[in-house]
């Protein structure tokens, strides 16, 4: 097939995985979850599409034709570029743009989809990875900004974390401004600053202050240079990332909203700013506080799985006016590895019934056998390899089948069938001394009449 | 937000689109109903990278180090080009070699994933799409051939297709590998002889004549230059094509298998080849014979949904030894279409319940109402933005909302709240005469109790 000699090496390019079925059944069941959350609070799927032109991604690089490095771009036939979407949340104010006349409003939709990031992998870092996103566009009222927290509360809760195990923390970012306008930070100061607070968890309250200055080096010893602020304007930032008392209209709101959910871990943290440039108003982010061990086996808070906030001057970028609009992110893969570390997760895979295959020539008898028992609801496969029992049973127990239906020439005959409890065989196999090998033993089989099959297995199925 | 004053167009690129909820939900029914019935007969899912190495793919161009024009490509830090997936057999392929060792073999594997297409643009052509695959690895009996057809039959019947509105028809390779050697086509023009012969159903037999031997003009102009045969080997070809009484040891297995299902469509068709010079045995296409409107308002068969066959040479592309290998792909865009024509789709939506914003003084007691319908399983929104009763209905009609909720003060004050069954209304308000508005009519309102809201509503969505 191949035009040259060059064989094709079986990899994948650095960031991206396989899934299999465990991982696949578990992440149904946790986005199965947010959806079901998502749609009790009025919200309706969409789905955009997984590719857009680049400058609706607001990824081109200032300046210049050609897209951010940081997206996977290429050039269409017109030379237009495309890229992979980056969130769910750019693809979200280009679709309202392009059918705001004739969107229900307020327009309430979740999305649960891919995002791609042309990024550097590392070891849990990959370059596509899920991301479940609810936002609500057209309502101007931070009551809904206070839903999103609590429908976010209600899922976690439905994900069976406790209120201690997670907490959501808010702002707004209008507090911020008015502080930069009082403190004379210009415009090209504002995204730096907002940057060097969003770290605070990661480098503690030095390091803003060094952020914030002269800069900072990380312990790689990379050197991340300083906004250039002086002491007082400095002082003054960090002394109001620990001021809890502050307020302003739409704080007031939001938290009347919360007054009827007192005992939901939802507290004002004025340190939360998120990085992004875009957000408006409110901005929320919710971490799970379990703890975990880091790579160098110590004890960790698991942290930020979900953020968002308001972002209502996204939509007006397609030449509208504004449209308020705000959003919640949900990170999917890192959550399902949190809850798996807690073992919260747990999926039952439904049972899986072998023919052995003992005679070729039975196989009509085989196939009517299979057919039964799946007209019957019950998953089963004939097996068309080798007719070594020995190694049929160890595909069973690797595929982690529940039974195998033995029936031979003269069982058919007498109108009888073997079944064979694997789970039933595993436990008796235990007692059996070394001598008497596994293969040969006959622990968790029974001979039933033919025409009683399906009923004895679903009997076996039933108390397993 | 923008670097430069040009502001992006609120579009997609040609051949992309967005899905609601509605597709979404049609889709997610055909997919789970797929899914059930592969997992009936032992498969498991699979979820492989959406982006491969582009020789992975076998994408690049002969002779060039370039990847085709009809990938989606892009080079990566390090200069290797990469593309997102054309379909799902070359990663499968890719992932069977990688994994070769760990893979329990019999592998059976399903995949429900979109794939990307950098081809022109139309009319129900786009340019990405959900294809749902069912390979199995690693059995060289064509009773796992003949299974798949079964499966397909199943899946068919599962989505409410009678046996008279599809058929699937199969072939064999080798047949047509023994033809070759007999008439002495070279190699080079054995895949423009399938492709040729692959084209029946659009070009007819004389069209068939024409391509084999000194080309064609097709309808729209275009001359698609022949393969350059002689007569006499054109008119065995074509002799060949109507022989259904051939055969070889792999169809006479694969027929054995169909004995004990001879009431399913499936039967001997030897012009089946498939396009794709990948295949090396059974080959098999799965068509819908539903009567469908073609864009003249003719009506047309809708023709083919699925298709695949044995690759048992693919997966030894990557320096390994062969490994027999076989695989359906279903078209399940198209398959939504055809169903949805046929009115064999329905999807119940979760019914809806508005609490209007009738006082904003008044939020709490709403938030509760909401609360209250939301543990007991229904799903609930509040109002937050105007307090114009007629918007707020006209909201709810537009959202497909069931139920309305309206509480003003004195109505919370007496203990009782309306509820406005807004599908009894619709059916009231018809008789209503016009000069009597349908925002002030009462039609099917009624008061309850506020303690016994919940099973009043309750029981209105039962009798819905």
């Amino acid at each position: 097939m191949e035009k040259d000699n060059k064989k094709p090496k079986a990899i994948l390019p650095k960031g991206f995985k396989d899934n299999i079925q465990e991982f696949i059944d578990l992440r149904n069941t946790v986005t199965e979850t947010i959806r079901a959350v998502c749609q009790k609070f009025g919200f309706t799927e969409l789905e955009t599409s997984s590719i857009e032109y680049t400058d609706v991604l607001g990824k081109f690089l200032p300046d210049k034709d050609k897209p951010s490095g940081g997206v996977f771009s290429f050039q269409d036939d017109d030379d237009q570029w495309l890229s992979l979407r980056y969130d769910l949340t750019a693809p979200l104010a280009r679709f309202v743009a392009q059918n705001y006349q004739d969107l229900v409003k307020p327009f309430k939709r979740f999305q649960s989809g891919i995002v791609w990031r042309n990024e550097k992998a590392g070891p849990g870092r990959y370059r596509e990875f899920l991301q479940f996103d609810a936002d609500v566009v057209g309502v101007q009222s931070t009551y809904i900004d206070a839903e999103l927290c609590i429908m976010v509360s209600d899922i976690f809760k439905s994900l069976d974390l406790n209120f201690d195990q997670f907490q959501i923390k808010y702002s707004n970012r209008e507090i911020w401004d008015n502080l930069f306008k009082e403190l004379k930070i210009t415009k090209q100061q504002e995204p730096l600053v907002l940057r060097a607070i969003d770290k605070k968890d990661r480098v503690g309250e030095e390091g803003i202050r060094n952020l914030l200055q002269k800069g900072r080096k990380d312990q790689s010893g990379d050197f991340m240079e300083g906004v250039g602020l002086d002491g007082s304007q400095t002082e003054q930032i960090i002394n109001f990332i620990g001021n809890n008392n502050q307020s302003n209209q739409q704080l007031e709101e939001f938290k009347e909203y919360l007054s009827n959910y007192k005992n939901y871990p939802i507290k004002f943290d004025p340190s939360i700013v998120r990085g992004l440039d875009y957000y408006t108003g409110m901005v929320f982010e919710a971490e799970l506080l379990l703890n975990v061990k880091n790579k160098k086996g110590e004890d960790v808070i698991f942290g930020s799985v979900a953020g968002g906030g308001r972002y209502d001057k996204l939509i007006s970028r397609f030449g509208k006016e504004d449209v308020p609009a705000t959003g919640i992110s949900i990170g999917v893969d890192r959550l399902i590895v949190a809850l798996q570390q807690q073992n919260l997760l747990s999926v039952n895979s439904s049972p899986l019934v072998v023919i052995a295959n003992m005679e070729n020539n039975q196989l009509s008898e085989y196939l009517k056998m299979a057919d039964e028992l799946r007209v019957s609801g019950i998953a089963c496969e004939v097996s068309y390899g080798s007719k070594n029992l020995a190694k049929q049973l160890k595909y069973c127990d690797r595929k982690k089948a529940n039974i195998v239906v033995i029936a031979g020439d003269s069982e058919i005959k007498d109108g009888v069938v073997s079944i064979k409890d694997l789970a039933a065989g595993k436990e008796l196999s235990k007692k059996i001394t070394e001598r008497e090998e596994w293969k040969d033993s006959k622990a968790g089989q029974f001979e039933v009449k033919r025409k009683e099959f399906v009923s004895a297995i679903k009997n076996i199925l039933d108390n397993q």
